[in-house]
C-alpha cells in the first residue's frame, strides 16, 4: 500500500488579517515540508479567519480573499514549497451575495477550500452542507457546493471536504465512497463545547465507515469573540482505528504517515447522482520520506481542565487580537471575580491584570481581605477605591431608597472601572456567571460593565469546580494556589445591603443550575422540569426570572461559549414576549 | 362572475400572548361578519405573534399554539361565526425541531396557516419560501412546505400562502396558475422599511400576473422589539389593478368585494411537479351580501410622516407590550433628545414621559433653556438634576483627565437616569442616532444607557428632517410645534468640554451620512465610496471609526428598524476583526 505523510496544521488565524493568516500558512507549510510531509492541510476559512459574518457581503473583502489565495500560491512556490500540496480554506464567490429575496441564485459566496500546488490553485471545493443552527448562520451567507473534488497525488485519491460536511450523513462522504477515494480531508472551524471532543472521534469514525476511507480532520484553534476553537485534530484509518490526535487549545502540527490504497484506475467521475465528482491530478509531490512518523495520540483532559483552557484562550485572544495591553476588573473577594482574575493572570500574566477592590459600608472585612489575598497570590496590580464618597454624593442630591440604592453602589463601581479604562487603556472584564445572567441577578451598567466576560457561559456550580480544580492543579505543580480558600467556601453575597446573601432571592445554586440546564440549554418546558423532580414553585419562579431578564442579556458583554447553548447568538429570544410557561397542566 | 366579500384584518398581535391574540381574531371576525364578509384573513403567525425566534424550539410553546388554534376554531363557531372562513397564521410542527446537525428532516416546525370553518380546522398550509437574510433566520426554525392548499368556497378557488411566498418568483404563485385559482390569499408579518411600501404594490402586481389571479395581501401592524410592522394591506385584481389598500401603522379592517372567476371543474390537483396541490371545499358560507362594498385606497404619506409614525408605534408597543407605565430620558436641549421626547409624547402622552435636564459646568445656557422650552411645549414631566456634585466626588477621589473626564460626566448622567428608573419604575430611553452609533460617538454606559432607543436606525440628517416635519405638521393642525427652533438650528455638540462641537471630531453630517449609507447600508467598499466622489481621507477616517465601534454597538439598546440595514440582527459583524478597507488601490 502507498504511504502518504500527512501534516495537519492546527493553527490560530485572526478574522480579517489576510496577510497575517497567509504568513501562518507559509511558516507552517515550511515546518511541514521540513518534516517530510507530502500533504499539509489548514483549517476552514484559514485565509480570512472564521466566522467572518457579514463581511461576506463586502465585495472588496471577497476580492481580497481571492487575491490573497493566488498570492499565497505563488509565495509558497517562491519559498521552494511548490511541490507540497497545501490545502487551505478561504472565502470565494462565483456570483453576488443574496442580501434580499426575489432571487434564488445557485451562484454566490462560497465557504471554499483550495489545494495549492506548483505556484497555482490546482483544485477548489465548495462546502456542501451548510450549518444554520446554534451559532451558525451559513444559509445567510453561502451557496452550497454540489461537486466533490478528488485529487490524485502520489498514486492515491484524496477527497476534499469542509467542516459541516462531516457532521451530516450523506453528501460528500457518501459520494467519496462511490468515487472510491483512499482518504478524505476535512478542514474545520469547529467551536468548542463541553463534551464535543467526546462526540468528535465517533463522528469521524462513522464518516470513515461511510466513505470507506481514512479521514484526516483538522480544526483551528483560538478565540474569536464568543467562540473558541479547540483544535483536537484527528486522523483515523478506513476501519475507524484512531491513528493520531492533537491536543486541545494549543497550536500543533500533527504529522502522521498513513497507509492508503492505490488509486483505482477505473474509479467513476462526473455526475454520480447526489453530487458531481471532479478529478484533478497533481505532480510532482515531495519524495516519499525515509523512516516512519507517528503523530501520537494526545491524552484527554478532565472537563474542568478543558473549560479552564477554553476560558484562558478565549480571553487571551480577545485581548490580544483586539490590541489591548491590559485588563481591569473589580475584586470583591467573591468566587466569580476571583476566578476571572485567575483566568486573566493565566491568560495574560499578572503584569497585564489590574484588580480593584471597591469596598462600601456593606462590604465585609473578609471581602477586602480575600481580595488582597488573591492579589498577593497572583501578583496582579492591586488597587483600592472606596465608593462611599461618590455614593454619598448621589444620595445627597437624589431621593433614593431600597433597590435604587443597592444598584447605585454597583453603578458607582462601574463608573470607577470605566474611568480607569479610559484613563489607562485597560479592557474592563465583567464577571457575572451564566446562572446570574440567566435570572438577571446583576445590575445593568453596574457590575455588568465591561468589554468581555470570561464566565458568561459558566454556571455558578461550575465556577466553584473550576476554582477547586485550578487550586489543586497549582498544588500538583508545586506553585501557589491562586484563589483564597474562603472565596470558595463562603456563602455567595452581592453585599449591596447588610447581611445580604444570594440565597435570600435565589434558590440554592445546585438546584438553580439544574433547572437552568433544562430550561436554557435544553429548551424544556415547565411540566418537563417538574416531571424531572424539581419543586414546582421553584421552577415557576426561576422561569419567570429567566424570561424577565432577556433585556439585560441583550446588552451583556460577549464571553466565551463553552456549553451547548450560550446566551447570545446561540439562544435568540424576543424581549417583548408575553409567553410564560403555564404553571399548571 | 361570482363576487366574494373579502375582509383583511390588519391587526396588532403580541408575541407569546396566545389568549390575547385569539381574542383579537374573535373580535375582528365578528366585525368582518357584521360587514357581510365571506372570508376574513389575519396576518402570519397571528396566534403566536411574530417573530417568536427560539420559542420555536420549546415544545410546550408549539403545543400551546396548536391547542389555541383548535380552541379558536371551536370558539368562533360558538360565537355564531362557524360559516365564516377565517384564515390565521400559527406555529405548527409535524416533527421535532432541528437544533443540531446530523439530521436533515423533512418534518419539523412550520410557519403555518389554517383556515378555520365550521368549528374546526378545515385546511392548513405550510409556508414554502423561507427568508434567511436581513433580520430573518427562518432556515434556523422552519421546514418549508411543499404543498399548495386550494380551498373551494362559494364557487371560487382560493389558494393560501404566507409572506415570503410572495417575495419570490416560482413556487406557490406559479403553481397557483397551474391550479387555475381565482384568488391567492397571502398573510404577512412583513416589517417596515423606508420605501418598502413603494416596492410592495408592484410586487403584489407581479405575483398577480404570475398566478393569473387576484391577490389579497394582509400584513400585521405594531412593534416587536426592533421591528415595526406597517400594515399596508392590499387587494389587486388578476390584471394588476389596485382595488383596495389599507393605511400604514394603524389597525384596519379592509373590506372589499372582489369579482372572481368561477372555479374550473377540471382544474388539476395532486403532484404538479414544483409542488403538490391539495384541494378542500368549505360550505356553507355566509350568504352573498346585498350591495357592494369598496375598501378604498389609503393615501400614501411622505417619508418623514412614514418614519415618524413607525417610530411612534415602535416605541408605544415596546413600552406597552412590556408593561411599562412611563419613560424617562435626559434632555440636553439638543436635537436628538428633543425629537425622542416629541416621539415619546406622541406615543404615550405627556403624563407618561419624564424629561431630565442634567446640566454640567460645560452646558450652555441655551441648552437648559431649550430643554425647559421643549418641556413647556410638550407638557412632559420636567426635572433638573445637576451633575457637578457627583462628578466632583469622582474627581476628588480618582486621578482623571481628558476623555476620562468627558465620559465621566456622561456616565454620571446615566447613573442618575437609572436611579430614577429604579426608584420610580420608568423605562429609560436613550437617544443616540444611527450616525453616532455608526462611528461610536457616544459614551458606553453613559448617554447610551437605556432600554430602548427610538433613533437607533435614524441617521442624523433624517433626525433634523423629522423635527422640521413634526413642527410643520403641528402648525398645519393648529397646535404648538413641540421642538424648539433653536434645537433644530444650533450646531450639534456633546457639551462635555468647553466649546466642543461634533464637527471637531466628525465630518459634516451630510457627508458622514452619505458615506455611512454606502458603507453600512450598502456594504460598499472604500474604493467604491471614493469613486462616488467622497474625499478619500474622510472615507478612510469614517470607515475606521465604524469598524472600531462594533463593541459599543453590541451592547446598544434595541430600537426601531426603519432602514434596509439596521444595526443589530440585520447587520452582523465580528468585534474581533482586523479587516480594514485598503486605503489605496
Amino acid at each position: 500500500m502507498p504511504t502518504l505523510r500527512l501534516a495537519l496544521a492546527q493553527v490560530n488565524p485572526t478574522v480579517g488579517d489576510l496577510p497575517g493568516n497567509a504568513a501562518i500558512v507559509r511558516e507552517w507549510s515550511r515546518a511541514a515540508a521540513d518534516s517530510g510531509a507530502q500533504l499539509v492541510a489548514f483549517p476552514e476559512m484559514m485565509l480570512t479567519g472564521y466566522p467572518v459574518e457579514d463581511l461576506v457581503f463586502r465585495e472588496s473583502f471577497v476580492a481580497a480573499s481571492q487575491a490573497a489565495l493566488h498570492r499565497l500560491a505563488a509565495d509558497l512556490a517562491g519559498d521552494g514549497l511548490g511541490d507540497l500540496p497545501v490545502v487551505v480554506g478561504y472565502l470565494d464567490a462565483d456570483g453576488p451575495a443574496r442580501v434580499s429575496s426575489e432571487a434564488s441564485p445557485d451562484r454566490g459566496p462560497r465557504d471554499a477550500l483550495a489545494l495549492l500546488h506548483g505556484g497555482r490553485v490546482a483544485a477548489t471545493y465548495y462546502k456542501h452542507h451548510l450549518p444554520n443552527y446554534g451559532v451558525f448562520d451559513e444559509d445567510r451567507y453561502f451557496v452550497p457546493g454540489d461537486t466533490l473534488t478528488v485529487v490524485r497525488m502520489a498514486g492515491v485519491d484524496v477527497a476534499l471536504t469542509v467542516c459541516e460536511d462531516i457532521w451530516q450523513a450523506g453528501g460528500p462522504f457518501a459520494v467519496a465512497r462511490q468515487a472510491r477515494v483512499g482518504l478524505v480531508v476535512n478542514i474545520n472551524g469547529s467551536p468548542y463545547e463541553l463534551d464535543k471532543d467526546d462526540v468528535r472521534l465517533p463522528l469521524v469514525q462513522r464518516r470513515a465507515a461511510e466513505a470507506g476511507a481514512a479521514v484526516a480532520y483538522v480544526n483551528m484553534v483560538g478565540g474569536q469573540d464568543e467562540l473558541v476553537f479547540d483544535g483536537d485534530s484527528i486522523v483515523v484509518a478506513a476501519d475507524g482505528t484512531l491513528l493520531a490526535r492533537s491536543p486541545q487549545f494549543a497550536e500543533h502540527l500533527l504529522i502522521h504517515d498513513v497507509e492508503l490504497p492505490p488509486a483505482a484506475l477505473d474509479a467513476p467521475t462526473g455526475d454520480l447522482g447526489e453530487m458531481r465528482v471532479d478529478r484533478v491530478a497533481v505532480a510532482p509531490l515531495p519524495a516519499a520520506p525515509a523512516g516512519t512518523v507517528e503523530g501520537g495520540i494526545a491524552v484527554r483532559v478532565t472537563n474542568e481542565a478543558e473549560v479552564w483552557h477554553a476560558l484562558v484562550l478565549g480571553l487571551r485572544d480577545y485581548v490580544d487580537k483586539n490590541g489591548f495591553r491590559s485588563v481591569v476588573l473589580g475584586l470583591s473577594g467573591g468566587i466569580d471575580s476571583s476566578v476571572v482574575a485567575a483566568i486573566a493572570v493565566d491568560a495574560l500574566g499578572p503584569h497585564r491584570v489590574v484588580g480593584v477592590s471597591m469596598p462600601s459600608q456593606h462590604s465585609s472585612g473578609h471581602s477586602r481581605d480575600d481580595a488582597a489575598d488573591l492579589a498577593k497570590r497572583t501578583g496582579l496590580d492591586y488597587r483600592v477605591e472606596a465608593i462611599q464618597p461618590m455614593v454619598d454624593a448621589f444620595l445627597a442630591n437624589m431621593s433614593l431608597s431600597g433597590l435604587a440604592v443597592e444598584n447605585l453602589q454597583a453603578r458607582v463601581r462601574g463608573v470607577i472601572l470605566m474611568a480607569l479604562s479610559n484613563q489607562e487603556g485597560h479592557l474592563v472584564l465583567t464577571t457575572g456567571n451564566k446562572s446570574e445572567l440567566a435570572v438577571g441577578y446583576s445590575t445593568l451598567y453596574g457590575d455588568s460593565v465591561g468589554g468581555f466576560n470570561p464566565l458568561k457561559d459558566v454556571p455558578k456550580t461550575l465556577v466553584w469546580k473550576l476554582a477547586t480544580w485550578r487550586n489543586a492543579e497549582a498544588e500538583r505543580r508545586g506553585s501557589e494556589p491562586p484563589i483564597p480558600d474562603s472565596s470558595i467556601t463562603k456563602p455567595p453575597s452581592a453585599e449591596l445591603r447588610p447581611g445580604q446573601l444570594d440565597t435570600d432571592s435565589l434558590p440554592d445554586y445546585a438546584e438553580l443550575d439544574a433547572i437552568l440546564a433544562g430550561y436554557v440549554d435544553g429548551d424544556k418546558g415547565r411540566d418537563e422540569l417538574v416531571a424531572e423532580g424539581h419543586d414546582p414553585a421553584v421552577v415557576d419562579r426561576v422561569l419567570r426570572l429567566v424570561d424577565g431578564a432577556e433585556y439585560k442579556r441583550r446588552q451583556a458583554a460577549p464571553g466565551t461559549k463553552i456549553s451547548i447553548k450560550a446566551f447570545g447568538r446561540d439562544r435568540r429570544l424576543p424581549i417583548t414576549n408575553r409567553w410564560r410557561e403555564p404553571s399548571s397542566s
